[in-house]
């Protein structure tokens, strides 16, 4: 679509994971980590973005009250000792990445992401704003979704990197069904958003069919990335852990709204994608002028509310 | 998928539009917006949504400087003689309608939409507040597209009715391509979003395949509807117009982000569908419940900022 003369190639790859059990140790989980980012550099990948929380299961499923058994699921240090490998691969291989963990911090616990640069050190952290779920166990529910129980809410915001290759944003699993999310990186001119999720394929919202669980996951990824002109990688933890099934689906979407490549299986599975950033300054121009076409006098209820209420009183 | 005790029904239709030239009168034009009524009240639909500027050719394709050749596609009441009849008919079969058409109030002229009441009243206007395209001629464009000659910024904001049948709103063509639209009457509690548009198939952002207008348009239209838990009726005028084509796809979108009907033309066209409004409210109580889930203080720069600029200082 667009001449070479003007193409800027950055070449992506998602790493999806198939299910870590309980009983899977740190080393195990960070091997598997290890051979994803070798195959992603093997096929001339800059970029990999990992899986939310990737390196325990999904714990927020259990009801936990007991502070050691919660805080053996949460990283203290950043590389630590068993993750220190992967920043020395990345570096190795000149291959950037997008990591999932618990944070525990002080005694502050977030569900964080750290972008690491291709030089192996850390650019920056986000930590997840739009948590969701519950607080308690909500009694009679087939599944639990404790999120809002183990996790605060970020406290750092919608950060974009500017890095060599790209401006990167990042934001985990449930952030990428609120456009608010992309939009606060899309007005820092964001080329390419990193996201990666556990979506428990029966964690419905009524008794609505469970092949909407992957439509909504596509859906979000291809509007946010239309209506703010980037490229999004996203990536699952996929498969049945310990017992609860989660769905694949890992993409990397284009700002045409399209998902250019995506994920088979429900394990561990590498694609790749070699995107066009310039893509983004065309639609940026046009259809998504933001400066020409946004108008904020407007939309003042987007941040007057937080939760719906009563139509407004009409001139 | 919800059980009969809980559903609560709304049937909507939406009247589709084939080209109208330019020789076409407002006679003319309003006897088929008759007929497209009387099939929808025939199909037992209780609203009816139709196009965008719906009472003549799509006017903005064509730069125009003698303002009595411009004023004769505005409309300086409403209704006016060659209207009265859509809402007299509106009233005689209990079918209220959402209506656009170009508005020139004092000097101002608005692209705007009225939502007519079922008893032929209008309950409340809407002025279009993305104008997209440009406000004076592009040289060497193959399609001119001067919207921002034509039009003011609407200023009534996106307000919300309270019908005895549904909380509803209205929005015009590139609009929804903006979810600040939709969220603005998603913090209001809309159930049903009405739109009418025109959209050039050929208006692409650079050199990109022409059958992504459907998509980027039914994208659109399913991101809002689902992030939102809403219904969007959503009309074309479609097919050639003077020699410039248009695209068809009017459709009925529900709160779970699916297309449940659409057109199969390019010309006049009816769609119904018994639309279940209850959904709305299960996806308002879990997934997308705004006061549990939503974080306004980190979306401060969709205020701050009307264009993307340089990413933020990070902590």
């Amino acid at each position: 679509m667009v001449t070479s003369s003007t193409a800027r190639k950055l070449h992506l790859a998602v790493a999806q994971l198939g299910p870590v059990q309980r009983a899977d140790s740190r080393k195990q989980v960070v091997l598997r980590l290890l051979e994803l980012l070798k195959d992603a550099a093997s096929r001339g990948a800059a970029w990999v973005t990992f899986p939310e929380l990737a390196l325990t299961t999904f714990f927020p499923r259990w009801d936990m009250d007991d502070s050691a058994e919660i805080r053996a699921f949460f990283e203290t240090e950043m590389p630590g000792p068993e993750t220190r490998p992967l920043f020395d691969a990345a570096r190795e291989l000149s291959v950037g990445f997008y990591l999932g963990y618990a944070e525990l911090d002080g005694d502050r616990q977030f569900n964080t992401s750290i972008l690491v640069g291709r030089d192996g050190t850390i650019l920056g952290k986000y930590r997840k704003i739009h948590i969701p779920g519950d607080a308690a166990t909500v009694s009679g529910a087939a599944l639990q979704h404790l999120e809002k129980k183990y996790f605060a809410v970020g406290d750092l915001g919608f950060p974009v990197w500017e890095t060599p290759d790209a401006k990167i944003g990042m934001c985990i699993c449930n952030d990428r069904r609120w456009p608010e999310t992309f939009r606060v990186m899309g007005l820092q001119g964001v080329d390419v958003v990193m996201n990666g999720y556990n979506t428990p394929s029966g964690y419905v919202q009524w008794n609505e069919p469970i092949h909407l669980r992957m439509h909504h996951h596509l859906l979000s990824l291809q509007s946010a990335a239309y209506q703010n002109a980037c490229w999004i990688a996203s990536a699952a933890k996929a498969g049945v852990e310990e017992g609860s099934p989660m769905i694949g689906g890992s993409a990397i979407v284009a700002p045409t709204g399209e998902v250019m490549v995506r994920t088979f299986s429900e394990d561990d599975e590498v694609i790749n994608f070699v995107c066009d950033l310039s893509v983004c300054e065309y639609y940026r121009a046009n259809i998504f002028n933001f400066a020409a076409h946004r108008r904020p006098e407007h939309y003042g209820l987007i941040l007057e509310r937080t939760g719906a209420g009563a139509p407004l009183a009409r001139p």
